[in-house]
């Protein structure tokens, strides 16, 4: 890499999105004088008589959890899309709208209140790894499905309003924005080259190792060169996978153990329950063929410099385009360095 | 429009950047468990030892504010972009960046330490204008600042370390993301009809008035059809301007006049000194012409439901596209019947 965008603002550009991120190295000495965030640490109990998704409890909606033993899914309570609607119906003009149905779904990881990913076991995280696969092919196979999107707001800072260890998965009619643009510059990429553009990419930071985090035999996780959040990662699997649904049982339990590994090098980093949102993006299931489209997730975490001082994304970045302090590069040695162990056990 | 777009999911086009957002206006029901923000109430004080904006006091690097009445812009100590650089340092392939210089400033909307636009006479913020227009023009006559960013963030909420009235101006040699979007959807209009885009909207807006929150002789204030945050606004000039210099001495008064009364309904909407960025959109200064550009304001408020109360742009958001709750015509008939006097002289 040209040494000079280490310490000069440069921009660097996001293969999969097409878009830039203006990155400021010299700026990490910037002092804080704004919002400490307030950190909720108190340990939770196994069992939350007031939980909406502990076993056995009731909903909002009045409706009784299961006394489940393994990740249970059930059908979101205040779900944003509904499955049945005005069909067809559209706007034109310069009012441009089209109704939109879907279905949205909740799932609980595990039923102890008190676990996130990393505190819980790997088989158990090869669980809700299945779990995920079951609901893409389940509600990817729906007519009206063409996308699902599979998510995890995690922390209150993250607009999370349960502690409870559980995800969401939104699936709709039309193939969501953020979807499309990596759909488009992975398709161009496979028609020019036959080869995976995520493939080649993870080719050359494998043999580069600077923005590595960790590795198994059939995933990785690193600090993808164009980062936007301070350290916002990505996993991929090693093969070309179009989706979830393609890993076997050994890529299931690589993808739970690089998952766990990732989440506690996170909650080690401020030594706090680490908040994010980590998506899933993989091939549209309207049935068409997407052999470009190579299955990852991603991290995004908002904290910045400690558990209390976050990275806002706002003026500059709503008006102009992301903005970043720290280099993709600092972030993963960062990263990498951190113990493997999760600090309530050091 | 279509009336079942009042009660059942959809997705809006912004035919400026041309994506989608998702409208759930089933869902505003939902109680919220999640997080509160803080509300710092105290009364500011007219003046402020410790503030580095305050006239006569010094800032972070050592220099010192003059005793200025009137706005008053500094280069920004801690700039994220840096007027010098490596010239043309590129990388290629994969890993796709290039050096970025450019220069941010500050600007000082009063000398008051405890004002806010909202707080200010229309003449004072007609200075703001002009100075808006004056760095504008400065910056963008530079050999090297192709793009001139003018934004505000106010409140902690967003970002802002110091509540002295005051916005940023970050300006620099690529055009930034946002603004290339706007950009190639103004262009392909303009090219096909030879209208402005923004300026036909805002006819058919003018007649249909259902998302019309202000309007004086030359400035119109608006929810767009496509509103991304629950109370945004756009606010944009009648007349078909490329950029903020061609303003005329009326156009100055109105427009300062339409940015203090939205500021007054935003603060009496939650009774709450109102968090926000706002920022300018307007055509690029690389010597290049943009006939298609229409010069506008767009206000992104995070609060959903009550001062403490904000809507999370998270997961699903990151993951696929923006999602919103209450329609544009609900938020926009909020806001027009909201008292045009500040709630502190109720
Ligand atoms: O420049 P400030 O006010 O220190 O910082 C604020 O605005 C910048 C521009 O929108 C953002 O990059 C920062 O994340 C935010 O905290
Ligand atoms: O569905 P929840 O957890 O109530 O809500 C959270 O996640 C959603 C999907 O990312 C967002 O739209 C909401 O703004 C956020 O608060």
């Amino acid at each position: 890499m040209n040494k000079e965008f280490n310490t000069h603002p440069h921009r660097r550009y996001n293969i999969l999105t097409g878009e830039w991120v203006l990155v400021s190295p010299h700026r990490t000495k910037r002092p804080w004088q704004g919002k400490l965030e307030k950190v909720a640490e108190e340990k939770r109990p196994s069992y939350d008589a007031d939980c909406f998704l502990c076993p056995g409890n009731v909903r909002a909606n009045g409706e009784k959890n299961p006394d489940y033993k393994t990740p249970f899914t059930f059908r979101n309570d205040f779900s944003a899309l509904l499955p049945k609607g005005p069909k067809g119906a559209v706007n034109e003009g310069l009012l441009k709208a089209e109704s939109e149905t879907g279905i949205c779904r909740v799932v609980c990881f595990a039923p102890d209140h008190s676990l996130t990913l990393p505190l819980m076991r790997v088989p158990d995280i090869v669980r809700v790894i299945q779990k995920w696969k079951e609901e893409y092919e389940d509600l990817g196979s729906m007519e009206d499905i063409n996308y699902v999107q599979i998510f995890e707001n995690k922390g209150d800072l993250m607009g999370c309003s349960n502690p409870h260890p559980h995800g969401q998965i939104w699936s709709q009619l039309s193939v969501p924005v953020e979807v499309q643009k990596k759909s488009a510059h992975q398709k161009t990429y496979w028609k020019k080259n036959n080869r995976s553009l995520l493939g080649d990419y993870l080719k050359q930071e494998l043999e580069l190792k600077e923005r590595l985090v960790l590795e198994n035999e059939h995933f990785v996780a690193l600090v993808p060169y164009w980062a936007v959040w301070p350290y916002e990662t990505l996993i991929a699997s090693k093969r070309h996978l179009q989706h979830i649904g393609q890993l076997n049982s050994e890529e299931e339990h690589a993808y739970a153990e690089i998952l766990k590994k990732l989440s506690i090098k996170y909650d080690n980093l401020f030594q706090t329950s680490f908040p994010y949102s980590s998506g899933i993006h993989q091939s549209p299931t309207d049935g068409k063929n997407y052999p470009e489209w190579h299955f990852h997730m991603s991290f995004y975490p908002p904290l910045l410099r400690s558990k209390t001082v976050k990275k806002f994304m706002v003026g500059y970045e709503m008006f102009a385009g992301p903005q970043r302090d720290i280099t993709a590069e600092q972030a993963a040695e960062t990263l990498r360095d951190l113990p493997d162990v999760h600090y309530t056990e050091w």
